[in-house]
């Protein structure tokens, strides 16, 4: 193989942090922004300064930076996607007339149902090429955009699982990934990353139970440390419970939010109030400034509206979800279930447990898989479902 | 008639201030508390201080403090049932044995469908005398309990709508009324004063949204001034939408809170929002120190839960408030749905508009009505439905 060319798709605080991490530590990236306005300084400077929590410095050189999602994508091993999940699918679109097989392209991160979206758009726009689709539970830094053309990394996370789209895939994805995160692991399947999804848990519950709190002090307070109290723990407990059982009832064995913080911050407790708590990493990150947050306009749409889907399809009680979901349709005004990430949406609408989990296992429908398993190598074309 | 004798039932916060007030006035008052232990020092002392807002001081010499109902209600003409909604049921019990032809019984106030339920359970405890029992819209006064034998008041309301079930008796109900307080005036049935409910709005909802500022800060912010920002406002303004809209529905024309603001505080604004903010007397009104606070456990099942019930039965979308009632039952892990009132406590299931019209109207219900209007002056008695 040349030498690895990644593709950086979306020049937000994410995109501009990884393509700069990339970019400095000798990677040849290309960072793709739909708005040239964007990165139009980043253009002019043809690199990103990068610094780091202990002061490192770093001055990430690109090779490309474009509007120009051709140029993008021509050559591109990897194709990292770094925009809000209600980007996806427009992202999605823009790619289709482009992608060429044996690509690979990853979700940073999927939210719930990412991948499944994608796929399903690129399929819905003709595209029939060979291209992986991976997505990520969560995204690898935390950072924030200090300037046009610069990038702070807080942290990087140790590990971070990652799944393709059918999983069978995943080790092919990873081969390459793996070149430039090691922390990168294989998770079972993209259900697994999807509903792991702690964000949908966390953020929108904690910012409408301290909606109140946060429009009246702009968010100059702690979101964890001083916005999770006992009561408001105990809606976070249920959020997770039914979170927890939808995955369970669809077979995957997704981490609770105490498990998490214990595998992810070594941070214990009896109940979650304990656990977030115990947490060291949570000091100092304060509420968002406003209600009118990606914490909302994300979460409940592409976290929280596809959990409920997935719950309601497979008789799992979702009130505690589809309460914040009521709650926060009636705060902003807008109708996130019709917006967000339905089962069709996600390609799954009537599709048996089974036949879900052949496709994100192996990428074909159950019965296509019975047959394609019991004979010839090759699947089958894909065939439309009579009721779908 | 011989002098005006007022039983005052329950000696919280409400019931010494309105015994004392009476007292003070020179009324003939006997005070009642179920437990005897929380009225020993009053019943000790024979009296109750009472203080006012402009540091006037005044003494109320009682006539009888008990624990015992029949003392209490024998020979009263005026019985003020002064407890938390979720004791009328329990205060009706008590008091079936005892009740007489042509007493008055007031509830302060009956939240959403206190008259009704209380007379289902006179009903059923098997009580037929000519007992008058009527609500009133809110409580007379804003009061504050300081000591075991004290009570304090802020401010009396300059009116205050009350209506007798049925409407037809609410005259005669104003005439003792009007002897002690000329506040009272009639409301046009229970159905106005139980959906004219502004703490249903305000109470649940303000907690609720703001569980995270009251817990970490014991409630040391002001609750309707800081508390009601723009989005929490536009939560506000939906459910009022709701309640205003089952109002319509049932016949009623109720007050919306911004017009109620306006009349009652003379504040006014485009929004909801600003009405609040343009209110004076909501100055210095901290937030409750906790979300265990009546606000929740008293506002959601006495007026939430029977308005929800309202609207769905005649269907009107309550999602809204719907969702308000889920997320107390989530954070506080109690079915408020279960315990609070429903249509079957309020004696109104599979009742018509029309029947429940008459019942509120003139006590009778549809076809008796239609039966006794057009033939004998005296009201059939009620039958038993046969659905019920």
């Amino acid at each position: 193989m040349d030498e690895l060319q990644v593709a950086v798709i979306g020049a937000g605080h994410g995109g501009k942090a990884m393509a700069a991490e990339l970019a400095a530590r000798g990677f040849a990236v290309r960072l793709y922004n739909r708005s040239y306005e964007n990165i139009q300084i980043i253009a002019a400077r043809g690199a990103i300064e990068l610094t780091f929590e202990d002061g490192q410095q770093e001055y990430g050189t690109l090779q490309l930076v474009t509007s120009d999602i051709a140029a993008a994508l021509s050559g591109a091993h990897l194709i990292m996607v770094v925009v809000p999940a209600s980007g996806h699918a427009d992202i999605a679109r823009t790619c289709a007339p482009y992608l060429k097989d044996g690509q690979v392209l990853v979700l940073n991160p999927g939210r719930t149902g990412g991948a499944l979206e994608f796929k399903q758009v690129l399929q819905q726009s003709g595209c029939t090429v060979d291209v992986i689709i991976a997505e990520a539970e969560t995204f690898l830094f935390a950072s924030r955009s200090s300037g046009p053309a610069e990038a702070h990394i807080f942290r990087l996370k140790n590990t971070l699982p990652v799944a393709a789209l059918p999983a069978s895939r995943t080790a092919e994805a990873l081969h390459l990934l793996n070149q430039i995160y090691p922390q990168f692991i294989a998770a079972p399947n993209v259900l697994y990353t999807s509903l792991n999804n702690m964000g949908a848990v966390f953020h929108p519950a904690l910012t409408l139970l301290n909606a109140g709190w946060i429009e009246m002090t702009n968010g100059e307070f702690q979101f964890y440390i001083e916005g999770v109290t006992p009561s408001i723990a105990r809606v976070l407990e249920r959020l997770d419970r039914e979170r927890v059982t939808i995955a369970t009832a669809m077979g995957v064995k997704a981490q609770s939010a105490t498990e998490w913080l214990a595998r992810a911050y070594s941070a214990h407790g009896e109940t979650l109030y304990d656990a977030i708590h115990d947490n060291p990493g949570y000091n100092g990150i304060n509420a968002p400034s406003t209600v009118r947050h990606r914490y909302i306009f994300e979460d409940v749409p592409y976290s929280l509206v596809p959990i409920a889907a997935l719950g309601r399809r497979f008789g799992v009680d979702v009130q505690g979800i589809e309460t914040m979901i009521q709650l926060a349709c009636i705060m902003h005004g807008t109708d996130y279930r019709h917006r967000g990430r339905n089962l069709a949406k996600m390609g799954l609408e009537g599709l048996s447990i089974e036949e879900i989990t052949a496709l994100i296992e192996h990428g074909v429908e159950h019965d296509d898989y019975n047959r394609s398993a019991s004979g010839s190598s090759m699947p089958d074309p894909i065939i439309v479902r009579p009721d779908s």
